[in-house]
């Protein structure tokens, strides 16, 4: 990898013709667990504009009345009655799938794509994270609701003694969120007809008579906010003109990398993988920790503006995100999955490791730590292995990831004792 | 596990009576590459007693000019002409072993062990440590040095190009370290005549004569310091009275934890396996990163000061560190390997890998909330998966580990929006 100089970037954005939009969240502005790269963009941007992006979860109807109901782009969205959807697909899956069409092969609903006029293979998106606030509630416009679910695609699941999903509704309000109520998912019938016996299809409306609330589940707990996007991605380059992309594996196109760090004052560099980029934003999360174990985040509906900046050709190979501190490298199980495995959306989700990802985030690192500060390969090793944490980033999405953080005051001498 | 009342336990401990020890590092202080229930403690002191203890790395000797030399406690125990050694065992491996007694199966330098009054098998010990100082470079009073080997056993050994050892020497002062050279191994001759192609038995001298070093190594580069412990354990509960335990491998025990935050202000708490639970300390490092990917962090000799207070039956499985702000709860592999596997001391490594270490970190911090803070398990799930991050704790020794960081003021509503 050439060397890429990403801290001095924004010096090449064109501020002074830079063009505001702003992208509404509703039926027709998003696509609904998959990536492709024959959508047609709903936005056409130039280097250096900035989108104000409004996103959904994709969990808002486990409580429609708090997440859904009175809120016009939300309800457009999970718009769903005996005979028709406001978004029939959800998921990369068969149109005819039972469990509804898509299959809930892919379940993060995506506001975009956004095309950025001039980007192609080989190039690289910035996106500077300029603002994430929480999407309010139309109950009460002064607080946010999100869910927690943790599902069966857990990372605990097979260690329950007492196989169950649990649905937990989180209330965020003044830089916090504490538990509202839990329950226990109960088999649920879609406006189909359809019983979704555990949580397989997004956005299956949740019936309240049929579950059983508590609401003294974690009393007194209260947790800061860490609001980010869980998908970030541009569309990746996939051969088969006809195949959809599941949204659950992140890869070298971004995408589900569910890293929290991709929040408010960040930036997130992308490979641009086909012409115009196709970015697309979703999975909104008030909250997340390393790990994701249980198989979601706070999932909750968030409000993005993004300013986005073109590079031409620079060879990145891997999402890498860039905070005033630190630079946050991300590895996966594959780092291309896509390309690297025979049938890999069946694949992917049986050949992931911890182990391979930490292998693929130790190779990026080294890999950066050469090319952006000019050290050897023996120099690289040494001082990653003596001042750079690794850390588990998510064990649930089909393919797994690692990330180091790299502190940029190591290479300035500007450390202090504490850092 | 019941409630362990871990956050008060400074209360029991009887102050007025507290005796304070120093235990020097010298041939006759330490054991080295391994633990035993069969040594004989060089320090016996009661609950509350204070104890100074000196460590020396087993790196010493990659360049003895700066860590041994002109050192008396580091030149008796790295002591070695063609007749005898200071400490002639280093490993648990045979006394006819080719590379030397022990073998090398094992090999960090231990000091201790201390016998703990009234310590059974089924309580915890309370380990503060109070403050952490490096050791001065006899060469210098006022600076230190520290060794970092990219070894053969590091997890990035498998993606060189061109295999090699490499021994990078830090320079610490005044809170930072920074490379002084580097040197690729070359075959080294011990005293006793064996050649050792690569890094396989601790405490090998390097000739300076052999090896071709390079001062320009990550040059401007200032790593602050995280001094702590790699290595401090109790005695292990195995059974078979012949059998030494190689030091290498962390367990339910603690050992080789290899765990940065077990540094200066924090608490480990350990799990009793013998009577007088038989404390030793070593493998002291200056500074590492979650993983230490390369084999080892900066190798540094450092004296600790620590107050010991024992709790009497405590269920607790796991070490578990205290920061003031937060618990550590540690996951490995296998969570007591020595009575989990068929032929242990082989067989952990070859099954180890990150995804058991996370599984073991994700039951234990279950465990460790509901237990601690009285929450069920669908409240440990869900909080442990938003708000507490898993990191990946060390890829190199045996029995990988993995840890969470959970925040106690999640817990009291104390937080603030930016911790």
């Amino acid at each position: 990898m050439n060397k890429v100089v990403l801290a001095v970037s924004l010096a090449f954005a064109p501020v002074a013709f830079a063009a505001e939009y702003t992208l509404p969240v509703n039926a027709d502005t998003v696509h609904w667990g998959y990536f492709s790269k024959n959508l047609t963009p709903n936005l056409y941007i130039e280097s250096g504009d900035t989108v104000t992006v409004e996103t959904l979860t994709h969990h808002a109807n486990d409580d429609a009345s708090l997440m859904v109901d009175g809120d016009p782009g939300a309800e457009s969205v999970f718009f769903w009655d005996e005979n028709s959807k406001g978004v029939d697909r959800r998921g990369a899956g068969p149109v005819d799938h039972p469990r509804g069409t898509g299959g809930g092969f892919g379940v993060h609903i995506l506001t975009g794509p956004i095309y950025v006029a001039g980007a192609e293979k080989g190039d690289v998106i910035e996106i500077q994270i300029l603002d994430v606030v929480p999407r309010p509630s139309a109950s009460n416009k002064h607080v946010t609701y999100g869910s927690n679910a943790a599902a069966a695609w857990g990372f605990h699941y097979s260690t329950l003694t007492d196989p169950r999903e649990v649905i937990t509704i989180y209330k965020i309000e003044k830089g916090f969120a504490e538990a509202a109520f839990n329950y226990r998912w109960t088999p649920q019938t879609d406006p189909y007809g359809v019983v979704h016996e555990q949580i397989d299809y997004p956005g299956v409306p949740v019936d309240p008579e049929t579950v059983t609330k508590d609401y003294s589940v974690l009393d007194g707990v209260r947790i800061p906010l860490r609001p980010h996007f869980g998908t970030i991605g541009v569309a990746p380059d996939y051969d088969d003109n006809d195949t959809l992309v599941d949204s659950v594996p992140p890869s070298i196109f971004g995408g589900n990398i569910d890293n929290w760090r991709i929040g408010k004052g960040n930036i997130l560099y992308l490979p641009v993988q086909v012409s115009g980029a196709l970015l697309s934003v979703g999975d909104p999360h008030s909250s997340q920790g390393d790990s994701e174990f249980c198989g979601t985040a706070i999932e909750t509906s968030l409000t993005g503006k993004f300013k986005i900046v073109l590079h031409k050709n620079v060879p990145l190979e891997f999402p890498l995100l860039e905070t005033p501190d630190s630079f946050v490298v991300m590895g996966f199980s594959f780092k291309d999955y896509l390309n690297e495995l025979a049938d890999p959306q069946s694949t992917i989700y049986s050949e992931s490791s911890i182990d391979k990802s930490m292998k693929n985030a130790y190779l990026n690192t080294r890999d950066f730590m050469m090319s952006q500060y000019g050290l050897t390969e023996d120099e690289a090793i040494s001082l990653a292995t003596v001042a750079v944490d690794f850390g588990i980033t998510q064990v649930v999405d089909g393919n797994w990831g690692s990330h180091s953080v790299i502190r940029k005051c190591l290479f300035d001498g500007s450390c202090k004792t504490k850092d």
